[in-house]
């Protein structure tokens, strides 16, 4: 019928990305809510919290809270961001999340020192002693990653041989240690991405590492979010990064700018009406974005749970014809 | 550098497609400016308003004098639209719009059953008989279209062999009376397409009609709005409605699944990012994006105006490099 993907793998970042970006303040007990309920989705991977400087992101100061006070449920994947040796501890002590290393590049100089503050070659020096530590400590690294691989609002575009060389740093960093990546996540983190920008580059990187798996962290800033998605399919990237609801910085609520990951129930409803496997059930999905709104107090950008799926106007036909 | 089309021709379908379903009322003179203020973007195409049943459609009631009221640009089309021998009648009396014929059919019994009480083939019979009376008056046939060809609310998935016969009525109609369409446009009228059955459907008309210039109407209820349009611009597709700030039913003010028309200006931008002229000047239309919300009083789906265009952050660093 196709060559797209037969089935992809999700990544659900919506409590992670959501309510780091929320004006706020959100009780504790409503974000391990909507943990608890995007657990019983089917759903096998969620990033619940960033363990970040909780004066710069204020959202994630309870951060430790969230994951004392979910509810893991076997089979599922729960993870914590971190961006340095600072919060990887802090991921650690808790005692409840997986534990796993990435290897993070980016590819704007500007951004890097605005995000963090070291240029594109001190972050590899940083990820070079990270990987150390992990090593030591016996934590597995996994993944590999690069930010701001499409564009970046300070440095504008990105040239395409940039981001194929940076993916061979990483690359290298995990050769020297004897690790093999499960995956690459190519993080457009600004919202430039657009679908040939997509095949372009996805293109470039498997042309040069074609055994590599690829993954896509895109943001929907300027409504590109499932063309985007959609060109990764074609290109047949099958893991993906999305959020519940479009969680993440609401361009309704004045966040301009600053959207979120491409929406998970929006997403989910794609793959499977093109006859694409998430493992996810979508109702359920819709129901925590239902959620998701009305634990921000305002609207967020997800369509279907507007809309309404197509499943549902087939069933009520079917129904109709057995009355 | 790609595949896609060089150009694309757009028709703005905002005003009639948002002032029908706003719950307003709207004053007639703002939707004169917006109407006036789209004549300033480079737009070709622009349709104002549509002939209906003013008990039906209240927010049409005015069509008269919103036509009456607006400065025509040169070089700028203005159309209405209407659904029987009434609309049309009132359609020519304006004498400022530009009246050319459309042979419209529909894929869904049901659904014409309840826009128009007819039936798939009573819709055929009734449009053999407009195209009798356009010729009769000399008024140029020129475009062919089908509502609900990807799927319908009350049906359901529709065959896409179904899709191919329709397109060979009209194709009929039109040789009988010795009429070349300047081109076929299929609408996904209530939001059932994904980017696979743009492809397919459009994939299997070509294959039947290879001469058959097509255009797509698209309607973003389920998110999947420009996902679909860059599916049909892979396709080759290079005629599109939109409907500025996406118009047209707002999920954001309770019209849940009467969503508008894919966004003009996303896809301007869209098309813009990837080298695909549009002739349409996207700061101006952003204006008149931000003047629609204004003139509604409620948010409205479109997405630039909102996170803002690559063009100004790249503007503004060629500016700082060169203060």
């Amino acid at each position: 019928m196709s060559d797209l993907p037969t089935k992809i793998m999700l990544v659900e970042e919506g409590p992670r990305e959501g309510f780091q970006i929320e004006k706020g303040p959100i009780a504790t007990s409503r974000k391990i809510e909507l943990v608890d309920a995007l657990s019983d989705t089917g759903l096998d991977h969620i990033v619940v919290v960033s363990f970040v400087n909780p004066k710069r992101v204020p959202g994630m100061a309870d951060a430790e809270e969230v994951v004392r006070g979910m509810h893991p449920r076997e089979g599922v994947a729960y993870t914590g961001l971190w961006l340095n040796d600072q919060g990887f501890e802090r991921a650690r002590a808790t005692g409840r999340l997986e534990i796993k290393g990435t290897i993070t590049v980016g590819a704007s100089d500007s951004f890097l020192k605005r995000n963090q503050n070291r240029s594109i070659e001190e972050q590899i020096d940083s990820q070079r002693a990270m990987v150390k530590r992990y090593l030591e400590l016996g934590v597995p690294v996994v993944r590999g990653g690069m930010m701001a691989a499409f564009g970046c609002n300070y440095e504008g575009d990105i040239p395409v041989s940039r981001v194929v060389d940076l993916v061979g740093v990483v690359l290298d960093i995990a050769n020297e240690n004897n690790i093999k990546l499960d995956y690459f996540s190519l993080a457009d983190t600004m919202g430039w991405a657009t679908p040939l920008s997509i095949k372009r580059v996805v293109g470039a990187v498997r042309d040069k590492y074609p055994d590599l798996t690829l993954s896509l962290h895109l943001h929907d800033t300027r409504a590109l979010g499932l063309a985007n998605a959609y060109a990764g399919l074609e290109m047949g990237v099958a893991r993906y990064d999305a959020a519940v609801a479009g969680l993440g910085g609401c361009p309704f609520a004045g966040n301009a700018g600053a959207a979120g990951n491409v929406c998970t129930e929006d997403l989910v409803f794609m793959c499977h009406e093109m006859g694409i496997e998430t493992g996810v059930d979508l109702d359920r999905l819709i129901e925590c974005a239902v959620l998701a709104e009305d634990i921000v107090g305002h609207p967020l950008p997800g369509c279907v749970m507007k809309g309404g799926t197509l499943q549902k106007l087939r069933d009520a036909r079917v129904d109709a014809r057995n009355a």
